[in-house]
């Protein structure tokens, strides 16, 4: 084992690139003309459009280091990044990670680290072009990615219209449920809730093609659902009615949590499911003629931007959408 | 004045680019079509190659949060990251910045750091299409920056021959100076040094220029000469004689700094000029015929990877290269 306060920076970075060849399948058609080893990335012509993203995990905020299994952070912090790249419809081209590190952190971490982030380009392709390696009295992790589509325009939040249906891939509230367990100590690696939390799967593929279909109205559930249904109805100026029984929700989780499982369904946060609106006819034509894994939930009306829940016998229902809100104390 | 605790992170981020909205100049080619709001940005086609760089700065190792000025601290973080773009000969396109937020820190603080980017933004182009902000215990700004050229190559690392002359942009050692003043209590607002120090200027333009005139191989200046021609060295599979006496020194270094001046205009880092190679009749060219501040400190020779130095007389010099290694400690 080795501290990296023990080895040079370029060593480093050195063994963290070894991970990467010797762990990712490496792309015949790649555009990358200059990767790691210089002072930045060369990217040939993306397609007709490109999308970039940020997000940043630290420790003791969004994982505790002393605990999280380095390779479901690698996946992890990655994995968001892609989520927010397949919101709008695209494919990942590349990424680039800088990572905030204590002197006590083992270099072992980190290729473990890279492995995560290995398993996610293995199966949703991109690549990893280059980044940066600074001291941090708190060890962060802070990725960007760059995506691109062929289409004309990305999925957007600002595109819902009033008739449009509301619909979500996937089953809801798990990550959730991972992260309650978790919190009581009590979140087994074997179980479902362990995957939900750790291991999310960004819809890379299912927002292809539902940009490819026709579908102009996407956002991912990483906030909750309501949270998230409620950044659409405010950037498009709508209101939204949600059927809270028509919610896709695992049967574990019923089962684990029979009083509360709605609530965490549409709250819980940190889904990475898509939750897209547009015709019922073409969602349904989606659901119908490919295997994605689709739920239509609510509907589009006028309005200026408020979220309202129903029940199956038409009855209003009163939420809290909980969600994050990372600076407000009281 | 407000903390950040007592702002929601929708207020904060409306709060910062309204700042941006204010101050930076907009751009009739932008082909940025989706910005901050969504998420992820989207941009048009650039040109025939692009470029991403990413670095980030950490209080307590970058700069101190109690004492900087956070203007220029913007300006730092970003013109770190567009030196990297002008060391490949690109111009900068767009930036994504992460923050990583201690709940102390004053909504005005950031308020002016994006004072800093707008100042940097209107001068070198560009433009800040987005990012993520999180809670921290440790303040850390991450920025990451997508250049293009509409050549077929960027300059590099690797493409210095035997033969070449070596050129630096500027002149050195004066953000060494900046450091020393400012490690002494002893650092004026109204100095050259301050300004060398906190508010290095990226040589895009330059950069554009010398790749434009055949230029090949460049790196910009950032852990020191002696150290950055190292890394050209060892890409490219050469040695490197360096004349002590003919590196560009500002008459103020000399001045404060009588006894060392040289070893800090070698060793000193943070100067974020351009360091190339090539041809000496093109660099001569280049240089009388265009405004550029560009002097030949050294040639190529053959080797592999040894950097040396001699005096106006060809006496070898003994040098210590200094420099940055952030994680070893003995």
């Amino acid at each position: 084992m080795t501290k990296v306060s023990e080895i040079s920076e370029f060593d480093l970075i050195a063994r963290l690139e070894a991970v990467l060849e010797q762990n990712v399948t490496p792309n015949a058609e790649s555009k990358i003309q200059v990767a790691i080893g210089d002072d930045a990335a060369v990217i040939g012509n993306l397609d007709n459009l490109q999308v970039v993203t940020t997000d940043a995990m630290v420790d003791k905020v969004h994982f505790v280091s002393n605990e999280v299994d380095m390779r479901n952070l690698g996946w992890k912090s990655l994995a968001v990044n892609y989520s927010d790249i397949a919101s709008m419809g695209c494919k990942p081209v590349y990424s680039v990670v800088t990572l905030g590190l204590r002197t006590d952190i083992l270099v072992e971490q980190l290729e473990n680290l890279y492995l995560g982030f290995s398993d996610l380009l293995n199966l949703y392709g991109g690549e990893l072009v280059g980044g940066d390696i600074v001291k941090s009295d708190t060890f962060f992790i802070s990725v960007t990615v760059v995506g691109s589509t062929d289409k004309s325009e990305t999925m957007q939040r600002k595109t819902a219209v009033p008739g449009d249906v509301i619909a979500v891939t996937g089953a809801l509230g798990c990550s959730n449920a991972g992260l309650k367990f978790l919190l009581n100590n009590n979140l087994e690696k074997s179980s479902h809730f362990y995957e939900a939390h750790y291991l999310p799967k960004p819809r890379i593929y299912e927002g292809i093609n539902l940009l490819d279909m026709g579908i102009k109205t996407g956002i991912d559930i990483s906030d909750g659902l309501l949270n998230d249904l409620k950044k659409i109805c405010a950037a498009s100026s709508v209101n939204a009615t949600i059927n809270l029984d028509s919610i896709p929700v695992h049967e574990e989780l019923k089962l684990s949590f029979p009083d509360n499982f709605r609530e965490m369904a549409v709250s819980g946060g940190e889904d990475y499911e898509l939750l897209i609106t547009g015709h019922e006819s073409l969602i349904k034509y989606i659901s119908d003629s490919t295997k994605m894994d689709l739920h239509i939930v609510g509907e589009i009306e006028i309005g200026s931007g408020n979220v309202n829940a129903v029940d199956n016998s038409g009855a209003q229902i009163s939420i809290t959408t909980g969600g994050w809100d990372h600076f407000t104390e009281n």
